[in-house]
């Protein structure tokens, strides 16, 4: 006899099956116990004698015996096998569970971060905590399924660089037999190379950024789902890219997950058609008019404006979310594409939702002089970058953008987590891999 | 007026349409010029003047013109447009490309690997280069889609880690805020800790290894195919589903890709239902008896080996592939599950065709004790391995295993492509990262 998954349990009325999954919880009453029996696929409630009442929570069992309906008083609506229960014929424990470290069993995981982080394995079993990681998964998904359906090609880019790719010291180091190399900060100049080759591409790419801070919105290394296409009409083309995969994304999400949104009390957020799209002045100027603040000469949107912004947003269009352009050329990356209107700003856009954001991209430089003269100016070398970035202008780049989600935030920001270590499996940051890091009386930089 | 792809140019026969693209071939007759334009979705010829004859190729141009039928005698049936042409009314060249490095447009690359490679973004724009990457992404979606048939989660895991995940001392140290972390192996631990949130995971990683040598098999950073599953009956479950999942890669690429297997005239493997499956030691036996060599006391299969039992494969079953099964115990990775009958062997698999490996798998230690004595064993400590690894089996872990086929060889394979460097856009060796890297007097290790 092989293995049937809970789920199916419920077509088996009368009949003989086995299961196996987790034991979620024990209820003992002398020689009476009810077990609920955990596997991927649900729970469901099964009855036996003494040596089920004896068996430790997690433990890994099998379990042969009969589907049986339950009387109607004890119908449990929450669980797809609410009405029927199982008879014990046969118990075996494949795997005993030590004592927990804490209880995993309850709605909610009322355990400080550090400590569930801890306890990384132990955590991740706990329904809502597990849920996450079904809802990062499907934002994978339509992610990929969004842009292969709209003609763009996957690639996969290495993380071993010899060079910083956003600029800044913020990178990790790696001894490369000897050779000082580094963590990829993005998959940027590479999608971008790609771009000469399939027009359209996409790549889920982890990168590395060596902040030398704590918060709950930064991790040292994280998962962007970036994309970049080639003979772009102009860059509002990237806007609406960007908008119909966060929209996808958001569908996705909502058609498979509404029980984990609920869940957890979110919902996706409100968009309307066309995502209005502000340059980073006009928002400025409305972020003054709405409140007094003068935040019209900044160089950059605080947090407070970008909360703002999205009140605005949600009030004159029914839009949670609204796409901030025009960013300061100074302010933003060197393969940023300047404005001919107007070079101090480049035609780049952040997706701003609810506050934070949840997209970043623009237009890029896609000539090959200039693009050398934009990194002579920012004091580098242009043949430090010529293999093969370079290359791929020298012979001819469409124009060309593209934007990147970071996987962690875009998971955070739907399910509103307070710490982005929530969307991720095993988060790595300055004080912790996996196990916390001991002190250091002074950090090599 | 809008875009047109190339290949939708057939339907447009009497119109006037905006194509986009680069400069495949000029050929120049005095007044008159006849150029090949490309785009992402194929070739059309283009008759202009002057201007058309004196682009360079691979520049990227925009070209508006009237779309009319060829004369017969001009029919290209190599190429889907090869019945029609465009006059050229209007040419804008958005790049100009330089003199390329050497010629692109032949139908092979008669360049060396090194040369290739110094020069990368070009060679990647060749024709039956770029094809390889078109078949990469289809076994990536193949992976996929054939793993989220079968239940399996996809999930992201972290590659900075703090030890070394297959044993030994080929790992690359990363330099972590002063701290000593490494690039991770593989993402073994990961993945098997995940079976007790989700059972069935699957996910695409990159991999680090730090062996000083180079081969046309091996690259220091490479992308794995990694699945693991729990509540196997037996390991023979390993079995059928790398057997199905290499099938389901065969099944997409010949679907989606016979033109580029004809292209490096290739065949797709043969296959029978049931891959046979021998035991290494009747593997060895049969060798023996085959050839007279006496293999059998060797504790692998050498290369020569592994090309015969491909031969006896295909002669006695019909099939290009072959698993390998129960090899040595003292030959295998720590977490690699031993034989119970024959504790000198473990449950562990390789799938063998046209005479190298495509796949490695097999069922792990999933009892807490046997892991720690195991680990134990090999002169490490346990504590070493408890956060987060040890967690998961303290609590609870099913019968499990997995497998993980490299991306870069199983694209090599398929395309039979002498190195695996052509198998990756941007590979990474002991000489390489995008540049060659400088001689070093003495390596540090």
């Amino acid at each position: 006899m092989t293995r049937t998954l809970i789920k199916d349990s419920i077509s088996e009325i009368g009949k003989k099956i086995i299961i196996k999954g987790w034991v979620n919880s024990v209820r003992s009453y002398g020689k009476l116990a009810f077990a609920d029996i955990r596997d991927r696929s649900g729970l469901i409630q099964v009855v036996g004698g003494k040596d089920l009442g004896g068996v430790k929570v997690e433990s890994v069992v099998e379990i042969s015996g009969t589907i049986r309906p339950r009387d109607e008083k004890y119908f449990n609506d929450k669980i797809i096998t609410g009405k029927i229960e199982m008879e014990v014929e046969e118990l075996k424990v494949l795997e005993a569970s030590e004592e927990l470290p804490f209880d995993i069993h309850q709605p909610d995981l009322n355990v400080g971060l550090p400590v569930l982080l801890d306890n990384r394995a132990v955590s991740l079993r706990h329904q809502k905590v597990t849920d996450v990681f079904k809802v990062q998964a499907t934002i994978m998904k339509a992610f990929r399924d969004h842009l292969n359906a709209n003609d763009f090609t996957e690639i996969s880019v290495p993380t071993i660089v010899t060079g910083s790719t956003e600029g800044g010291s913020e990178v990790f180091p790696v001894d490369y037999f000897g050779h000082k190399a580094f963590l990829a900060q993005s998959p940027q100049l590479y999608k971008q190379i790609m771009v000469s080759i399939f027009e359209r591409v996409f790549t889920l790419a982890h990168a590395y950024r060596a902040e030398p801070s704590v918060t709950t919105r930064h991790l040292t290394e994280y998962v962007g789902l970036d994309c970049e296409m080639g003979f772009i009409e102009d860059w509002t083309d990237l806007v609406k890219m960007a908008d119909s995969t966060v929209k996808a994304i958001f569908k996705a999400v909502s058609e498979k997950h509404q029980d984990i949104l609920d869940e957890y009390g979110v919902t996706i957020p409100k968009t309307c058609e066309n995502t209005p799209s502000l340059k980073l002045k006009e928002a400025l100027q409305i972020i003054y008019e709405r409140t007094g603040r003068d935040v019209r000469n900044e160089l950059d949107m605080d947090p407070e404006g970008e909360r703002e912004i999205c009140r605005w947003s949600m009030e004159k269009h029914g839009s949670e979310l609204v796409f901030i352009t025009h960013f300061y050329t100074k302010k933003r990356a060197w393969y940023s594409y300047a404005d001919p209107k107007n070079p101090q700003e480049t035609l780049t856009l952040d997706l701003i939702g609810r506050g934070v954001e949840w997209i970043s991209g623009g237009q890029r430089i896609s000539n090959y002089a200039d693009l050398q003269e934009k990194i002579k100016s920012r004091g580098q070398n242009p043949i430090d970058f010529e293999i093969p970035y370079g290359q791929a202008f020298k012979y001819g780049m469409p124009p060309e953008g593209g934007f990147a989600i970071g996987l962690e935030r875009i998971t955070q920001n739907i399910l509103g987590l307070e710490n982005i270590r929530q969307a991720t499996l095993f988060p790595r940051d300055m004080e912790r891999v996996d196990k916390r890091l001991p002190k250091i009386e002074k950090a090599k930089k």
